[in-house]
């Protein structure tokens, strides 16, 4: 379909018209029109858009505590109906998804967006403000000023942030959506897609239920795109399309020596050390750079496309900014861009412990010590068959592996016992092609309203989108909307104003454009 | 001078009236007829050296309680007092050193004791039964059963123990020393030395001021032997002296990634992880097999002479019976003796932390890891020379040494960062030869008593003889007591009664024979 060009109101105010009477010719309306009359009905309605935020995130919403997280859900439903949503809601466990649908009459496709309304738990005493007493600050934090919103009359500062924990992940998209809603409504931009909406109350406990959730409602879950509203943006604070993420897997490995603690003076030297020989498989896992030394890791791992590899050399290169801000000299990766490391699989030691450190060490050879090891898995990978190679690997190295706690005659007729506490199955991560017609019609639609879109292959996260892709044929497109800095699952959790009223008139061109075509 | 045969009474009680009057013929009493003695003494008085012996257990004497030492120190010099004793209180710092002194007329031989009355912290909740409220037990926890002390009549098992913190470690010379004079004088045993005791009111704390106390009072430590009654027996339960120690150093390593935790998804691959630092570090100071692998670390280390050599290779093996014990199916140090073995440096990881493995593991990559590591070191090795040759070694391997925490631009400009905190200098262990005079002439004593006596050329562990062996030049032998199973520094300390039996016929031959030729 053509575009009709936005230079007269007459020509707006027809297309409009045309498309309220006529479906089947959507998305006439010019992208810069859609945008800015968003834009007019947000600066018109700021105070009353950031009250429902702020009633939102007042909402404890712990991922642990499911009363929390079904009261949540409650109030999201009401937000949803009274917009014209029919809502229900999912549960396969103890978690509740709010699944929401408005059809549009004529429309021919469907857009499924995911959010979830769940957090991370708060550690309250290192907030600078109640996580749940959502504070709106002049200026991030540390340094920031609280302001009183019921006060404020008169535009907001794009640059004002909101604290609260979920105000960056990923309660932000739900207001944002509604509210785009009510503006297209005031404004006359007609929809052009059926919209659906999967809000997930699992979504930091790993959405251990979606799975089910999608085998027992199949049909719910048809569309031509799964738009995936999660993550924080580029550091650039450009707009941005997210094709693939790494899965993730946990695997915890111990390691043993003598059955009780050994004085290090009478015994060292002679008993097994279970930190030392921690280190040696560590090291004999994974080089110093970063590469994966076990046999068959990289074999199945999908390579870029020419598509893939031009949008990274496009991206901006923020590496130089990031090591300055993180203090990082060198990276790893022999100078290969993070963005391009990030489609590699990577075994990342997260955590590690053993007897003490500073003043709680004590002389002692230990018995055991443990490593937490976060395996990124790509595309094609196979998690089941990672496993084992990891533990050809290690049994090619001499340890004799194990997979519950060792009784003391395996400790005592086998050297080098270690035991691998698998986490779960893990997955393998996922891309959707650059080149897929959908793919291609989305980056269309959101280059109108954002001419220096960033495009990027696969995001290093992982994100619960392998239940879908095992399940569904549907294309998933990340698009992530917080701003890079919303510090989330950490304390002072924030969401930049500017970043929410983006949102709004990204949500206003897909709902307008989506189903042209 | 010829030793009298103890096959008559008569003979007997010559010597006794012989060495009453004439102090230069110390030492005529066989050492069969002195341990005999003591022992029919001690039969006697089993209850009253318990309840004595509880007496001193229930004064709480955690070392970093200094009040609760000082009144450990207060009880002590009274009990030596009773004895004859000349007593003073030597404080260098906040802790008591009890000297005492009892001078044998006629005596030309000077024996210097040292014991310490402080113990480890005690984590109450852990115990069996509270640890200063000593109690009697029929067999070793777990099984045990108490035993009223005061309702026995008759014999003591000599398999039962003594419950309580410190009873191992290391009151108990305490009380066998004053009991064996009370046996000597009820039974006229004559003494042949004068006996000086250094009873350490700070050992579990490394006997911080040791080295000034000596310092400021060097006539005190006149002697011609040092004798160390600390640390456990062999497991084999056979009499034992030990000619050296092990010194003992610790240095805390800090590896550091980004600034601050960094998503393991987002950037793994890319951001370094502090916790593969720290495993190349390892791996690359120590073999598998516990071999340093820093240059010129075993440059000055000590060789065993040929009676060492000998000595260790006809201590009873209990490396099969201690690998079963400790379930261990291969020890380090490539099949040479664990006696040996302690004779070289160790490097030991006691400790290591950074993150949470298990429930606690989280999906970041860390901004830092430490690993604590104890450094054994063995006679003839400069502590501040190994700390040169691993900083040296460090660099080499491409790290980037400092002593502090590491501004954000120590960072930002210097790849592989490792901090260094050396927690004091530490010392280098001490090996008395077995050769020298006054190491002969003892280990003719004890093997009268003894016949299969174990001669160690080295313990493994570490006492404070350092601050003795920089000062002075009194050879310095360790003879340890304690049932090699006593829990020293853990939950349920005990000491088995027949080692403070044993104890006391050890010191009533050797009171009664070292001043002899």
């Amino acid at each position: 379909m053509k575009k009709i060009q936005s230079d007269s109101l007459f020509a707006s105010l027809m297309a409009s018209l045309i498309m309220a009477v006529a479906p089947s010719c959507f998305a006439q309306m010019p992208t810069l029109e859609i945008s800015t009359l968003v834009n007019e009905y947000r600066i018109e309605h700021e105070q009353e858009i950031l009250v429902d935020f702020v009633n939102l995130l007042s909402m404890p919403n712990d991922s642990a505590n499911s009363e929390d997280i079904d009261a949540n859900a409650e109030l999201i439903s009401q937000m949803l109906q009274s917009r014209g949503f029919a809502t229900r809601t999912l549960r396969a466990g103890r978690a509740p998804y709010v699944f929401a649908e408005l059809t549009t009459p004529g429309a021919t496709k469907t857009l499924i967006l995911y959010a979830h309304f769940d957090g991370q738990p708060v550690q309250e005493e290192n907030w600078t403000y109640p996580p749940f007493t959502p504070t709106l600050m002049d200026a991030p934090l540390p340094g920031g000023e609280p302001i009183d919103l019921e006060t404020v009359s008169g535009s907001f500062d794009p640059e004002w942030r909101l604290y609260a924990r979920s105000a960056g992940d990923d309660k932000m998209p739900i207001v944002a959506i509604i509210h785009t809603l009510d503006a297209m409504r005031a404004k006359g931009i007609p929809l052009s897609v059926n919209l659906k909406l999967l809000l997930d109350g699992e979504e930091e406990r790993g959405s251990p239920t979606v799975g089910q959730i999608i085998d027992e409602n199949p049909s719910l879950f048809d569309a031509d795109l799964f738009l995936f509203c999660d993550g924080p943006m580029h550091q650039s604070r450009r707009a941005q399309l997210v094709f693939g993420v790494r899965g993730s897997g946990t695997v915890d490995i111990t390691t043993y020596g003598a059955t009780r603690p050994l004085h290090s003076g009478h015994y060292g030297n002679w008993a097994p050390n279970p930190i030392m020989q921690l280190s040696y498989l560590l090291t004999s896992m994974r080089s110093e750079n970063g590469r994966i030394l076990v046999d068959g890791y990289y074999d199945n791992v999908a390579t870029l496309s020419e598509a893939e590899r031009a949008a990274i050399n496009t991206m901006p290169d923020t590496a130089a900014d990031l090591q300055n801000e993180l203090s990082i000299h060198t990276p790893e990766g022999e100078g290969v861009r993070l963005e391009e490391l990030v489609t590699l699989p990577a075994i990342n030691a997260r955590g590690i412990a053993a007897g003490g450190v500073g003043t709680r060490g004590r002389n002692i050879i230990l018995p055991s010590a443990t490593v937490s090891l976060n395996l990124r898995m790509v595309p094609n990978q196979q998690p089941l068959r990672l496993r084992e190679l990891i533990e050809n690997h290690l049994q090619k190295e001499g340890f004799f592996v194990v997979h519950e706690d060792p009784s003391a005659a395996v400790l005592r007729n086998n050297s080098n016992v270690v035991k691998l506490n698998w986490r779960g199955v893990g997955n393998a991560g996922l891309r959707t092609p650059m080149s897929d017609e959908v793919a291609q019609h989305l980056i269309g639609i959101m280059k109108e309203l954002a001419p220096d879109l960033i495009l990027t292959p696969s995001m290093g996260g992982t994100l619960p989108l392998n239940a879908f892709d095992d399940r569904l044929d549907t294309p998933i497109i990340i698009l992530p909307l917080a701003n890079h800095d919303n510090n989330q699952h950490g304390r002072d959790e924030n969401i930049r104003l500017q970043n929410i009223w983006d949102a709004m008139a990204v949500y206003g061109v897909l709902f307008a454009k989506f189903g042209g075509s």
